[in-house]
């Protein structure tokens, strides 16, 4: 089955919003096995949104739709819609109890808007939508299908993986594509190509197994994608690549899919019953921010300490001020003492600390902008690792926060800290 | 002047990379007047490359090809360009000078694809390309224009700086596009829309001027686009459709274009050198960590506190047992109490306090997840504002943290708080 995306917006044809609906959207229909042969941008336009309309649907078999659905006044998708599938707008009764249902949570008084977001084409199916106003439509015709969601990426990403993907899945298409995503972090992209060595030895050389190396900030993933015709043979293929490349770096893996390095520390500190605290400097915060974003966080981590001036090192964390004086605040010694100070102040099991410079200014010939400390307490022992990560201050922020959120995770695995 | 932009790639249509490409050329196309009417991907498939090359040139005055030129067996977008324009290709004595002195340079053997590379269609104008081996091709036809960038981004880039976009600057096109965003939060879009009422009384029915409504989770961006003859006729648009907006939404706009909340409490905080302290449970650091996002964050924000545990409020903020007891963790009184108590303990100014629930479990009928307590104390008193951001987890702490921010900016503006 061929699918074609199409994204409406004048904020993309000016380049003011990078298009990552496109992508997602593409990801999410490669994954139940449809084939997307072309991707339009379109501007607020009826001509050439109705113009893509039709040569979409002349082209493929699936036509995904996004943005122009809200209530106002350069939303004109809905309107376009019935046009193009010569129909009328009629209240939808579910929806409108879904946005009575959301307004009333939002604590949002009733409008007039709310019941025209109600109204959906005649021909249609309803599909609705519990983070926003606005429900998507689908439309079957000729053995075709056409859908229309909002731009707001949360809201099309619900219905996507709440309507599209499961409507698919249970129409058995005659395609299989399987992916896995193996996250690995500290350890740079082309060693980790050398250590994985020749791909054909972990892939195969049929092309029904493709590897990809995607590099971030918070490391490189690696995505197995397999399109197989029959599900066993697919799973078989990913089951063996996937253990290829483990087996030649498994160190490096933190996650797979979907998981985040929080998600796999939440699960490890709460499986221990342990409990956390932090105490950052240069992170400001966002290393208790990445925990704390993972339901359950309360069960393990208790305290966190912002400590940004060199007073509230001493006075919250008990940093000796001749400590501060002697190596800095950005040194060994200090990280040590935060992550020791963090830990008794809290009475926790293990405290992570984190000093550096963040830039873009105060950095020096001996200590640079990118330099950071990340320091580690737990009853058996406290130390401190040094990194650099020069860049800009907010990929910094995410780089230090992943390295002490890695140091924790190969800790409590006992994993070799400097793995390469 | 109309564009097209289409880029060439399979792992665009897999969603395997996002298209900055896109925008990024969108961006530099819209800043030099030209209108960008429709962007298209498709893969490396020389039918579909060959029709979005014909419906791009019979539509638009210019088209811009990324992708597809690099040495490796799918990179076919060079044959198709000479297919398309009937001409073939020859040896480009400058650009093959150039991919010496490159290669030369990385200390790269020289290798027949080296030479393939130096190969351009006859008929063309070569792109010199400094940053690797492939170059542009640039054709006229029928006063129209076509070229064809390489897909590496800052090859890409460097051929729009210094090339395609001198080339039309120096060509004086008749027209200017200027935009500008307004950026609201603690008020609704359709609520926003209301304030705003008839859109032709702000930005005219001539045509010429346009209004977009983009809503966020942090809020809605309010964009107005000019496109003119003139720049001084463009600039008295842009100025009267803001004015026109500030004047009727003007307490809800808390900064324009690329400036975020962050950015703006920052100023303020430094221009009235007033220095800041945060108390945070539900967001667990994310407002430290937004406002330690944004350079000279140090010389304001002294510490944060992250009280996820009862005790840690106690302990830290010297919250009263009482109060947690009698009122729950979740109320004006705690908010009031760790905004205060952080104030005190930190020596601060002003401190920020924010106490609710996350979700996605935790809530009672009384207080359902998604309530949150903001509170702000300054030497002046000490309150506590309610509100519900509803959503899920990470989206819960991105609201609860702008409300935090954009208390602070209002109180600091005396701006009222409830605004509407």
């Amino acid at each position: 089955m061929t699918a074609e995306i199409i994204t409406i917006g004048d904020e993309l044809l000016i380049g003011q919003v990078i298009n990552t609906n496109q992508a997602y959207i593409a990801e999410q229909l490669n994954g139940i096995g449809m084939f997307v042969e072309r991707m339009t941008t379109t501007g607020d336009n009826a001509r050439d949104i109705l113009d893509a309309f039709g040569a979409g649907m002349a082209r493929a078999d699936c036509v995904v739709v996004t943005g122009g659905l809200g209530p106002t006044h350069d939303d004109i998708t809905k309107k376009l819609v019935c046009e193009y599938f010569a129909t009328d707008l009629v209240v939808n009764e579910n929806v409108l109890e879904d946005i009575r249902v959301l307004l009333a949570k939002r604590n949002i008084a009733w409008r007039q808007s709310a019941y025209d977001q109600a109204m959906v084409p005649r021909s249609c199916t309803a599909i609705r939508n519990p983070n926003g106003t606005a429900p998507g439509m689908m439309f079957e015709q000729g053995g075709k299908y056409f859908f229309s969601l909002p731009g707001v990426p949360y809201e099309m990403r619900g219905m996507m993986e709440n309507f599209i993907v499961p409507f698919f899945r249970s129409k058995n298409l005659d395609a299989v594509v399987l992916h896995r995503t193996l996250k690995t972090t500290g350890v740079g992209e082309s060693i980790l190509a050398e250590k994985i060595g020749d791909v054909a030895d972990v892939i195969g050389t049929d092309g029904t197994v493709t590897l990809a190396f995607l590099p971030n900030p918070l490391g490189t993933k690696l995505r197995i994608t397999v399109r197989e015709t029959n599900i066993d043979a697919a799973e078989e293929k990913l089951r063996r690549a996937e253990a290829a490349i483990r087996s030649k770096a498994e160190k490096y893996i933190y996650a797979s899919d979907d998981h985040d390095l929080e998600d796999i520390v939440n699960q490890l500190m709460r499986t221990r019953a342990l409990t956390l605290a932090t105490a950052e400097s240069c992170t400001g915060g966002m290393i208790a921010d990445r925990i704390t974003n993972v339901p359950g966080a309360s069960e393990f981590f208790l305290r966190g300490f912002i400590t940004y001036s060199n007073l509230s090192k001493m006075e919250m964390l008990g940093v000796p001020l001749e400590l501060l004086e002697r190596h800095g605040a950005v040194s060994r010694e200090v990280a040590e003492a935060m992550a020791r100070g963090a830990r008794e102040a809290a009475r926790t099991d293990i405290a992570l600390s984190a000093t550096g410079i963040a830039g873009p200014s105060g950095g020096s010939a001996e200590k640079p902008v990118g330099t950071v400390w990340i320091g580690y307490s737990d009853p058996e022992g406290t130390f401190a690792v040094k990194f650099n990560f020069a860049d800009d201050r907010f990929r910094f922020k995410q780089r230090a926060s992943q390295a002490a959120l890695e140091l924790l995770r190969r800790r409590l695995l006992k994993i070799e800290l400097q793995a390469h």
